[in-house]
């Protein structure tokens, strides 16, 4: 007996609760990283120097808010198509979830230690992580029009799974930079959001007729 | 190929996602600026006289509860009329929640530092661009009916940004008579919800016919 | 022009994001409060002690917790009546939720001050404040049938009314005790929730027939 | 006159409310139990090793999350079927909320004493309660089918029940190990979530043909 089967329809399969639980973790990891910055209490320091010594920490958080944004973005444009669930999409949702809640945690460690290697490879590691298991959520998702709509067109399937792949490449390159220089490294992190705020530009990068 | 062109209909266009990101959002905010309120655990002062002296912090979390209900309140409405969504709506709603994010922070600053102008100054800047965005979000979904229904009465696109706009102005006003006196700007940041609280008011101010 | 006039109807009177803003903000009230329960980092006592140390704390968790069970539960069944809002419901529920988002301090004063009858009388003044402003919303909802069905059944709007007033009365019964004693203001703390939890208790306390 | 009694259909018996509150309360608590992760502060550790010294927090949250996972699934399974709530339904869900919010904080006990056989008994005695009342929610809501389908097919009940019992059976059997040795416990920490991540395997295990 399959509790989740394919004879099941309905309520049981329905996707309202993965994306109910994704858009919370969501919503706190993107609130709470900005609880993390803390002004220092001590009053010999005017509040203007104490908040422009702060820089890092608040460059660090616009990157992650935006790195989050696309990622949230390309969740919810996947559910846009994924119509049904099973076991393996909820845990990999949840393993997608488990990555993400990590982000302030790295966050904090490039904003504390924006210069040292160790730290800009864990923050990049687990950005190219979250991405790479988006994609495969996709892959899973999608393959043999597994939880999609028989009729989905193939289009739709590539670009989902080019635009989810782009992201974790870009910083898998901009790890692979960080033995030249760190700003190079940085410098790609910016970059990033670029690809998916410019509207098809991703595709155009894939030689891909827009 | 577009992957959200208006060739897809229902869920890859609906709003339902957006405003669960946001509800969350907002309901992390106004709950963890509670939180950023805390008692001094020297047992010297007297409990009474602790919390007497907290009086700046309670005061700023009041006055912030109630802007980030005006923008609560302003997302919902603008909702009630958006029924698609698009990649630049998408983006420009995770811009107004970086904001919104952004304001415990904020708080935080006036809280513990009451008399500074510099404070003063990024509260309302704050709260300004919050409401700015938001002004251009209702734009951008209201400008020939792009996101809205085709048949939505010119003054309800009109009043909402009337609505919308009328916060971030006030706030402006607000932060160039910091110049003059700081009580001034406090004033006027606790003038902006009555605004806001009594039905038509703002119609009346922009010499509308309610 | 009224924007949110009789005249609309559909999403522009629905009570989903008033319902979910809700939720979120008494899921984080709910959960955070633990993570004020902190074990002191000094090495120096042992962990049994250390934990029994802290039963005011976890005393204070519980309580809490079951208080804001009793008024979710008040205002999810409430919103099983409520079918329109409207500008005064929206504000009357951001009071609410900003009431409830002070519990979590209020019973750190208690958690950390379980003698002093100052912590006592605010957090009884608070759960007071949520539980009446939690009855004016249902009083103005179904004054005149205004937000929900026309033909709702008055056994129901007095049903709704009484089991609302009930705990916010006993809580000021208790603030009243503590003059006498502040383990009577404890014990009754802790005999509100029975009434909640027993079905019909709170009907037959009223002399209202079952 | 009973509030919420069976002649009342719809909203008033509606499950969204919970499962929303549920799905709040599971995205904070996974959330945050990274936000007790924080670096030592004192710049004297290279970075490397101060990583490397946090493992048992790594580890302690690896196994509360997956822990987590395997109960929200448990609980978005069961509402899968349960198509009405009730009083007692509300509350045994609250309690559950209750047991579940407390995770961050037994989690937080192992993973600073992870020698200690008082915060393994906690931690395991945490887990046991949860999934215990997960499995009363769920024979309360199938007894007589009072909150299901009348017609539910047995199988999916008794499959409900095992699939729910399991985890807190294994981590009973975990604690009753650690008076042999904490490694053994902690071991089986680490087995269960296999039995709920290969499909069907705790069918075998209850020699159910699956």
């Amino acid at each position: 007996m399959r509790l989740h089967g394919s004879h099941l329809v309905g309520r049981a399969r329905d996707t309202s609760r993965i994306e109910a639980l994704t858009d919370g973790v969501f919503a706190i990891v993107m609130t709470l990283m900005v609880f993390e910055i803390r002004l220092p209490r001590e009053e010999t320091v005017p509040l203007a120097r104490a908040l422009a010594g702060m820089w890092p920490e608040f460059f660090a958080y616009a990157v992650s808010f935006v790195q989050l944004g696309i990622y949230w973005v390309g969740h919810r444009s996947q559910y846009a198509f994924i119509v049904r669930e099973d076991h393996v999409l909820r845990w990999s949702n949840l393993l997608f979830l488990a990555l993400v809640s990590l982000i302030p945690f790295t966050t904090q460690l490039i904003a504390h230690h924006l210069a040292s290697p160790l730290a800009l490879g864990l923050y990049a590691a687990n950005l190219i992580l979250v991405g790479l298991v988006l994609a495969w959520h996709w892959r899973y998702a999608t393959h043999g029009r597994r939880l999609v709509a028989a009729d989905l067109a193939p289009a739709v399937v590539s670009t989902g799974l080019r635009r989810t792949v782009t992201a974790p490449l870009m910083y898998a390159l901009a790890l692979s930079l960080a033995v030249v220089s760190p700003v190079l490294t940085l410098g790609l992190f910016g970059l990033v959001p670029v690809f998916y705020l410019v509207p098809t530009l991703i595709d155009r990068v894939w030689f891909v007729r827009p």
